[in-house]
């Protein structure tokens, strides 16, 4: 790290931090400009120790040089990561479609969607059981119930399932019915709960925050990697911003960048980002072509009547119409997608 | 509230809007301009009904008339609520200063801190004994006997204490220690910490999240509230914006925004918001101007030896140089703050 | 609009406002409700009235039910506008390439690029000669000078240009010489020079501001149309936000959603919107795909050698293969693009 | 500046980074780490040769050490300003009170409007001739006509009057009438217009942009002062974020930040910064509290009636009454704000 120091920093600061730093084991580069000097220290650093050293007198700012996380970084794991799910493969050449309604409101409906997702081309169910709502008096979700038909739909159709868990001691109950856990945006920086999750052998999908740079977003990803689970799908949702003509502003750039700096697979939610259903088939098609692992899009069979989300989630021939447009795109930017023939049920 | 349809919407949209709403048990307006038609729906609405007939086909958008949130709104409560901590009230005449480390470090530590602090003019004593870090690899907090030492600092200056409380599990534990249950930024909407602290019997310091609007903050209360605890104290914290000069845009306005819509008392924090001890004088000053009713500041011995938020911590010397400057202030905007006459072991 | 009263608006506040919009030719439909009075006023209205009737005693908020813009939008006119720039059509179902160093730096390097980016398939040149540049310090462009370079570029290889305008009083010479005006996202609320552009019989390039909302873009571009110059092509270049790891935040959302409430095409910017070259391609591919019609893109014979922009400008090696993948993604979203094949001289 | 190097960087591509950064003057230290080079380059450098160095191949990013205004520095220039305008010291232990209406709508409006502001406590009078408007079918001002009025205005009551100039043409018009000519927020980057008031010799008000950093902020003085215009006045106005409560974010830390890095003075503008009147009061007070040198105050005789702006204006009496409370609380932060006795005329 760089630390530079105030332009009427003393001799004696200066000799200060090179001391504290080199007792934190650094070595130490000194290179006085004409209005600052700057010390240069190489090692093992925490962002402790920079915390440390910016209170000190005469010091004007660190400039970290390395980035903060370790097993969530390229350049440590070059190769991209495959996350397995059942049979289905994330990150892998083939774009993966996850889908489903916002919340599971019963087994008809979870059901009736399920079938109408997979045979429109999703290869993965999703579908909230505990709901994280702005409003102590909206819809909360149906909890255990929600995750037993979820299980149920899995057995029926064959689809792995992904849902929500919002609290550290729900994770065990969630991981015994789900195949991926959804920690939300809301919770990307909810320690105790990605420490839970990083404990489970099951693969996580990890939301992008809000209000959350791309950086806190892998930081984020190394609490799970580092309690010792490797498979972490990174999901963008969209950031807050001053423009309301969307719920959200889904942040595109993230995969590019994503990409360069993490091994991990990366997949977009049109849906809450956006907040309006006419835009989902434009962002889902710009996020395959972005570069995409994938999407999670919401469908509900009857969006009118949907106890949340409604707004945003698709017809299920709107997602039919969607998919069908997937498999040239997929091609045109070197990827794949099989869109499953129509069938008569549909 | 308002139903705004589409320019082209059909008669039969419109009617089928019509019905829904009676049938949720509105009282039904209907206005037809020349380029749209407007429904006003009277009556008692929930947020799940705004979804619901916002996905409805014809539909442009929603227009709430009231508020989402009941218990914490000045309309039904007329009334400024003081909160009582020992001998402290939280939101009447008296400006309160809670002060102390960012993190318990060791009892030495947090014992010099308390006596320097309340000889300057704190009444509450702050520190952290769990701390949210963006950071795997930063220290973590002391925990449970980080708590033990908070208890024997209030214990031996007979000041109450306020700490962080990251996960439901945890809550019960702390509650045993501490006089006031902190939520920090990243949890305001962690909704089962909310809910959980709702059913505890002590006062809760709720900071805004950094990507929260003054509403959505106003609602994560609503959860504490409607759980069954009505000793709320809001915390303005800083918000995230474009600006880097500060490491949060600390948003004042809301000190006058929100005792208009709400009787729960307010304090900042200029420490997070400013994130650098040079400005938090100022900021200090310019929240007691404000109105707040208190601020909440960060106070190390050794800042440039502090585990955490160095950089934004007052000395001791800085932090009783600006308590001295209150009274006067708290006066010309008609408040009172009483700091104690210099002592000697200070 | 709707008015809101606030709820303890008495009688005579309300009257007096029923009796103020009837002054202003509205028609009144009055709703009281059990916490709200609603004030629903039918007909013809202007942003100064809203503000007027806001100020009023006893009016919570004036919630605007029509759009703003009245020239821009899509309502008003339903079939989208293709401008016409030489033999280039821009809202056409071609997807149309505008590509050229950030600033003209001198004939040489202008004639070079021009020559490499027609060859990969760009159809319109751009280049700046005035360039808005943050810092004094900073080279400021060539001015006529610039000018007259970009005409010989068009001369010689018969490519129309698009350069920017900076004050209103460098309009007229700017026109003789360019074919598109571009304003950038500085000045996107310089009315002066909105107006002034206005008056010109040249298409116009608008970008977005970085801190507007589409709203506010629409409204920028109504001042162009209103001043009597129907030829507005839109750019999205992203807006500012709190990441740092792009320049930009680069909203690609805007594309559906001005495709939704307005006629006029919009073209992407992914060079400022990204603001390094490696993201460069992934973006251009997601606008296209977002549904754009076309893209704006920086280019640069020795990008380590520019004198504005060169970390965001591609090399013609990158261009030109970018060129290379977007025949293909355009037909899968139902577009075209005609790349040119290969030639010698490149 | 320090230039990082990209992890895989070669040497070759090194040794031409070295290569360059000597040709432009720099000397060169170099430092080997484990993960990474960091080439460190002492000298006079420009945003020009940080662009192009970023550029380079190998390279990953530049931190630039110094900051890159100068003349708007308080290390160069480490004695406070002071902007006089007749006998008003902007800058000075006097806090200074800007007011008037947001537009000048008439000379009856302006003339009683001013009386009722000196008469209260400001010594500036304000008032806007030509108005930047969103919507081009809004009032646009009364251009030359309110010029006069205003300085109609000036002469019958010996006030200063600041207006705001929106165009480069217009700036020798309004220097004939105005005292301060006032750049707009959305002008704070129109460098056109801050080169042509930096060669006129009036005292110039810089509102800073709504998305602006503070930085930003002060290069765009440092075209003014670069242009040979030493009297910048600074002004806070708020920032765009995602809050809707109120119209902007007021950014009080800038006040403090501000004073730490220039030495320019720093006035605050409540009205725009909250955009309600209920709120203006409490801002105003912050903004003395937190170090300003004045603030600039919206006030109209019948605020629903103002042709803009009329939900921020204060009304005379609130006006007079908040004056009234500017005196003490100016001597609690060590100024000083003399407050007219009340006269029978108000």
């Amino acid at each position: 790290m760089i630390v530079v120091m105030q332009h009427d920093a003393t001799p004696a600061q200066i000799e200060e931090v090179v001391r504290r730093l080199r007792q934190f084991g650094f070595d130490i580069h000194l290179s006085a400009g004409v209005e600052r000097t700057i010390v240069g220290a190489i090692g093992d650093k925490t962002p402790a120790v920079i915390e440390t050293i910016e209170a000190m007198d005469g010091v004007e700012k660190i400039v970290p040089i390395l980035h903060p996380f370790k097993l969530a970084s390229r350049e440590i794991h070059p190769d991209k990561t495959v996350v397995r799910v059942g049979s289905v493969e994330i990150g892998g050449p083939e774009i993966v479609v996850m889908a489903g309604p916002c919340a599971v409101e019963s087994e008809a409906q979870l059901l009736a969607t399920a079938r109408l997702v997979r045979a429109a081309g999703a290869t993965i169910l999703r579908g909230g059981a505990y709901k994280p709502r702005t409003s102590p008096y909206s819809f909360q979700g149906l909890a255990e119930e929600g995750l037993k038909i979820l299980a149920l739909a899995r057995e029926q159709l064959g689809m792995p399932v992904v849902t929500e868990v919002l609290s550290p001691r729900d994770v065990e109950l969630v991981a015994q019915y789900a195949d991926i856990l959804q920690i939300g945006a809301r919770n990307m920086q909810n320690f105790s709960l990605l420490r839970e999750v990083g404990i489970v052998r099951k693969p996580v999908l990890l939301k992008r925050g809000m209000a959350n740079t791309i950086e806190e977003w892998l930081m984020a990803a190394e609490y799970i990697l580092s309690s010792g689970n490797s498979q972490v799908i990174l999901c963008e949702r969209g950031i807050r911003t001053f423009e309301t003509a969307t719920r959200n502003t889904l942040d595109l750039s993230s995969v590019p960048v994503v990409r360069d700096l993490s091994h991990l697979p990366l997949i977009v939610d049109p849906s809450h980002g956006t907040g309006k259903r006419q835009y989902v088939p434009a962002m889902t098609r710009a996020a395959v072509a972005a570069g995409a692992d994938g999407v999670i899009i919401e469908v509900h069979p009857h969006p009118e009547q949907a106890l949340s989300d409604g707004p945003q989630s698709l017809t299920p021939e709107q997602f039919s119409e969607l998919m069908a447009s997937l498999p040239a795109l997929a091609q045109a930017v070197g990827r794949t997608y099989t869109c499953p023939a129509p069938v008569h049920e549909r």
